[in-house]
């Protein structure tokens, strides 16, 4: 039974966790990671917010790009590259044909990608995750399943939980029609105008007894961007109920209007809201208090408190974590820190 | 349109093509390939007597094990097997539930395995090729067309056919119960008593149009092993009767009674015929001539011509080459060669 559960997409949120994991007994952590930037590439489910979590964990994370595998070679990925331009086949990213989209596997739907010239750079120990997960996948184990597996494989000592065992597929709807959000964000930059974002499948699609369970202790929500790391979660049935009932503190992801880092601010403006932290706060009725930066000059009508949210290493993320647990101590949930108790 | 054609499996055939491409026109030769010993393995579909055949035609060869790619590195592959160690997997192989066998890509049905601890030697380049076929392959193509596109990669000048674009499985039933060949011989070393070799799905299965044209050709088989290699082309419908017409002569994988490599004679035994010269001859009653080594004692109520058979090298391989040939003009099929047109 976690302590403290945290809702993390792909970057800030795992930044932060190096803070908390500081601060509290790790056994005591439970992560509940977005799936719905997830694809199936190349035959393969790669899961790269959970990832992220999983590789820093292993103490294998390239922690200067925040995703993939410290050291890791790209055989494969370069002859990929290599192997469909002597085969004159466009790199894409080349989507499987429509039917394919709700056939094969279930979780993949709507979010299957051919491996001919595979758009995602993925490398050669990385691949191996995807090869065992997807195969464990195949087996019969449920995400939630699988991922405990690799937990253990990768010497994790947090709870690290896939926030549901059924597909949700982020669809970023754009003026050049609509794409994954891995297409939008990795193969396209971010450049199409955002017109909307859709969670395909989120309505037949519920969070697991694991999360549900996590979502009884109190909750961080990192700097994550609000739409695409968090919305896939926030659009399960019962998932915003479960945060409305717990202490909830979030970091905002903006200074102002001002974002870190990712697409944030064309997807905030996309979903039609404000590329702020007054933004943020509008998209996360059900979070009780915030983290501001301390140049922040937003005033929230929620508990607030600031201090210096740039993560740029551990004793920043020890710092904002601390001040995380103040505010969620304000809002009346007191989370044990370690060698304070 | 070919003026002669092989039919391959891993290979004996293979190093026998190097000595034909020696005497003719590679441009009018084309190669029909096994592929009952195909395997779906973490996702992809792995083609091993298309592969050998398409790597040496590119120079890529290792022609040491004669299979993969020369100088290839492993790295996923070896962390497969880290991962699955490290997660109490065990290693395998692991077959896919039943109900997936006959599920998910047609063309792998009754030989889909999961990739955990991947019970194949991939390699890193090696890889790339198959995530490109089954890519190309679930995007719509037939085995056919990706084997061309292959083909057009590696800048072969031959044709590379794949026997069919319909699914067939070499299992072989041992003292231990059905396995696929490829369980047998690569994760067993032919260790189970081999009772039957059954070709799951050829009663479905047809014949490409283009290996049906490549057919009204000359045909050579080479000193590939009848059961598993010739055995899964032969099972095809109309096959057996399009040999019977065109001008077929064998290479035998043996002499004698001595193999020259592979599982061959317990497959030979387990189904029922003799492990020799002999043996293959019946299995064979569409052979017109044979090609023998000069030590075999064996001798056939067919036409027969003899050469040291043993293939250490491409000079080998154009005495052999050449001496089938002579065999073929014997039984009324001439076949010009390079240079003494």
């Amino acid at each position: 039974m976690s302590e403290l559960s945290l809702l993390a997409g792909g970057t800030g949120t795992p930044k932060l966790l190096s803070g908390v994991r500081r601060l509290l007994d790790p056994e005591t952590i439970a992560v509940v990671g977005n799936t719905g930037d997830d694809v199936e590439i190349g035959g393969h489910l790669v899961c790269p917010d959970l990832d992220t979590v999983l590789f820093d964990g292993g103490g294998v994370l390239d922690r200067e790009r925040w995703w993939g595998i410290d050291g890791d070679t790209t055989a494969t990925h370069d002859r990929l590259q290599e192997l469909a331009a002597e085969a004159g086949l466009d790199p894409g990213p080349r989507y499987l044909p429509p039917a394919a989209q709700t056939s094969g596997r279930r979780i993949a739907q709507h979010r299957r990608f051919s491996g001919v010239a595979e758009f995602m750079k993925i490398g050669d120990h990385d691949r191996a995750v995807h090869v065992t997960r997807t195969g464990l996948l195949d087996e019969g184990y449920s995400l939630t399943e699988v991922t405990r597996l690799l937990a253990d494989a990768f010497g994790l000592d947090i709870s690290l939980l896939p926030m549901s065992d059924d597909p949700v597929a982020s669809i970023v709807h754009t003026d050049e029609g609509p794409m994954h959000f891995q297409e939008f964000w990795v193969a396209r930059r971010a450049e199409p105008a955002v017109e909307n974002v859709e969670f395909r499948g989120a309505k037949r699609a519920t969070a697991t007894s694991a999360v549900r369970e996590a979502l009884s202790a109190p909750v961080i929500v990192g700097p994550s961007n609000p739409v695409t790391s968090v919305g896939p979660m926030a659009a399960l049935d019962g998932l915003t109920a479960a945060l409305t009932e717990t202490p909830v503190v979030a970091v905002s992801p903006f200074v102002g209007d001002e974002a870190f880092s990712g697409p944030a601010p064309e997807l905030m403006r996309g979903t039609g809201r404000d590329a702020s932290t007054a933004g943020v706060a509008e998209a996360y009725p059900w979070v009780d208090a915030f983290v501001l930066d301390e140049a922040d000059p937003t005033e929230l009508a929620r508990p607030t408190v600031r201090t210096d949210t740039h993560l740029g290493g551990p004793e920043d993320a020890e710092r904002v974590a601390r001040v995380a647990l103040t505010a969620l101590s304000e809002v009346g949930a007191e989370v044990a820190v370690e060698g304070e108790r």
